[in-house]
């Protein structure tokens, strides 16, 4: 078949096989297949979709357009977690020392943030002197000897959807549930983990705003994992106001140690603490409560805290901060916003929280851009809280007097005070996979 | 709004304004826009359609990307005639005789074919010295001083549709129903002529292979050229069987000068003459019926015969062609199908005749292919007649004995022998168009 009789049959609604797809993919990487054509695939796949046969083919192939990391030497099911982005969301800096130090070997590749801050990888390079750029064996053998490990993805790791996803960017083909489940899951297969646990978010803050569509995205990812032979678990999550209180890339570091710490917000711990036990539920075959017991264990004792510390220091960053978050960079000027009335805080709309992030300097507008590691948002108060007037809702952390008061008043927009109690939003919408039968 | 954004709007079946589709139109004749974008668009139309202002804004966008001939020069209302192509359609060079002859002034720049045979200028082409591809000024002159002029289009005709073209042919994008009609339409306006005739051709030989889609592609059509101020109507014809006899390029003229002469196919003479009527109404004012009486008798006085000369000598051609036919480029190799029975012919698959000539060297299988102008097929019967066992189908003129035992065994499957009488087709399945209601 020529490339535009295998664009015609998707746009026809026909079934690609394998052998179809790998043409177009592997086609597009070595620069054979234009853009044009793989771009004219995309928007028929956007209105055509594709069926779970052909999604677990697709997303192996971009897998395997790169290295595929081998992680059977480390001698463990080893464990990844995933979050589909939202604002405020550090879980990944808590979530995985809870598993580590519950004995799962935890392996994470991330990419950097996009939007409005920075990924985990970012928030990371906040800490002085940490190493994010690991080399595959770096990756591995670290895994295997100090058992968690965070690096930014290396080039090699499926660069089938690096092409594929700079072209969705340009051509208005991003939002496709499918196409994001194939681009996430083709990373988390190429990077090798065995047992992975996805947070999907739904919510204006996140990429899928309904429940509905989170979960349908959940669905799809978790039939590629499973076809592919991984332990694949989804939460469905809230993302209609941050998670935690800080946006931004040191102050969310600062949040995880604190959470570590026992004095983290209440809802981003619940939410840590259940995606470390659904890892290592899947990666050792406990019970959900066995796992929760053991995750809970790990936060109270410190363990939790010291695994964080032993990444950090494996990775030649300051361990210290732990203790002196001051060695962290902070921002010169911080100012508070203050409650305009009194009332019941409605609503603080997480998207509108993470564009005065970005204003600040807290994320890219595009690729490569710089980001600044000390701005950012840190909330005062969660939909529900009631406030008195003159109160702080939240403090803006910035580099620069010229941009603060219109940062201040778009901030400002972002919260709803009401007269009536309004009920704090479910954390948790949904948990699904393979998994969910077995408690 | 961001090329993006305006592809996001289609993809949600949003409607554009025509400031949307001139940025994404002459953006991407600019080479501002790349294909890959224009690709994404492409596709999402195909989907979502687009509506008839949203037509008529893409289609004067396209007519003005390059010159737009002006023919008021003329001083007298000038016709066009357009075919969506067919196997065996060498209408125009009957029709436009007839309407010439009738003292309507036809002016008709066309594209080269690029399918099972040449174009109308591949047909005339094989007139020894004919030249072809006139200036603006060339086009103009003969227009005004001889009353008839068919040329190739010049490369600066709606050099937008060029460029869509080019992208359609290779995104599995060409078969949208707007899509088509704007690219048509927008080489017509950018034609100038003020009165188009438009012959829709249906079934397994021509692109739409349903009548209902080839009456929506006339809509289509007539709704663009109405807002554009231009008269439309359109036939919608039979494409089921070849027209005509002849299928090959010198082989249509011969037959298109026996039809001038009285002694063509009684189905080619039918369609000529109610398209060159269809052109003298839009021109003229004339009724139906009176439009049909001059074209009849300007086909029986030989007068329309006489306007092919002069349109043959006007632009250098050997005008001995009408008398000596030989004069023609003639293949080497002549052979005849014979019926392996008796009965009815109950069908002739166009599209099998077309792939057939086309195997012989008559058509392109990719632009700038040369075409041998000596070779095709000629019926020796139509749907409906009855042939003797041993009686000729049709004969195969080729330059090439290689390829003969092949292709006669190719043509012989385009038939079908039955033992009942099949109806022949309706050789006119519809009229439209804005005229319709004048008699």
């Amino acid at each position: 078949l020529s490339v535009p009789d295998i664009i015609a049959r998707k746009r026809q609604g026909l079934e690609h096989s394998p052998e179809e797809l790998e043409a177009l993919v592997l086609g597009h990487v070595r620069g054979e297949v234009p853009d044009y054509q793989v771009a004219a695939w995309l928007m028929a796949v956007c209105f055509q979709g594709l069926s779970d046969a052909e999604l677990a083919a697709l997303t192996r192939i971009m897998a395997h357009s790169g290295t595929v990391l081998d992680l059977s030497g480390v001698g463990r099911p080893v464990a990844d977690k995933h979050s589909t982005g939202g604002v405020g969301d550090k879980t990944s800096l808590v979530a995985l020392p809870l598993a580590a130090a519950c004995a799962v070997p935890v392996g994470k590749m991330s990419g950097r943030g996009l939007s409005f801050t920075g990924g985990t990888v970012d928030k990371l390079e906040s800490i002085p002197g940490m190493h994010l750029e690991l080399s595959a064996e770096q990756f591995l053998r670290q895994l295997r000897e100090v058992g968690i490990v965070i690096s930014g993805q290396s080039a090699d790791l499926a660069p089938a959807d690096g092409k594929l996803y700079a072209l969705r960017d340009v051509t208005a083909t991003v939002s496709s549930i499918p196409l994001i489940a194939a681009s996430v899951m083709s990373k988390k297969l190429a990077g090798g983990a065995h047992c992975i646990v996805l947070d999907v978010k739904a919510g204006r803050g996140a990429f899928m705003a309904s429940v509905a569509d989170a979960r349908r995205l959940a669905e799809a990812m978790i039939a590629i994992g499973t076809r592919a032979g991984r332990r694949v678990a989804a939460l469905v999550t809230d993302m209609s106001q941050p998670l935690g209180l800080a946006v931004g890339n040191a102050l969310e570091v600062r949040e995880a140690i604190d959470t570590l710490s026992g004095r983290g917000p209440a809802d981003l711990a619940e939410l840590a603490c259940t995606l470390a036990a659904e890892m290592v539920c899947l990666a050792t075959g406990l019970s959900h409560a066995d796992a929760h017991d053991n995750v809970q264990r790990a936060l109270a004792s410190g363990a939790a805290r010291e695994a964080l510390g032993c990444l950090i220091q494996a990775q030649g960053g300051d361990q210290r901060v732990l203790d002196e978050p001051s060695l962290l960079p902070g921002a010169p000027l911080v100012q508070p916003l203050l409650a305009w009335r009194h009332g019941y805080v409605a609503a603080v709309d997480a998207l509108a929280v993470a564009d005065v992030a970005r204003a600040l300097g807290a994320g890219r507008a595009r690729k490569g851009d710089p980001i600044d590691p000390a701005v950012g948002v840190v909330l005062a108060v969660k939909v529900g809280q009631h406030v008195e007037r003159g109160q702080p809702l939240a403090t803006l952390h910035a580099s620069d007097g010229v941009r603060l008061p219109a940062a201040c008043k778009q901030l400002a927009a972002a919260f709803q005070l009401a007269d009536d109690p309004a009920p704090a939003p479910p954390l948790i919408h949904a948990r699904l996979g393979a998994a969910e039968t077995t408690d």
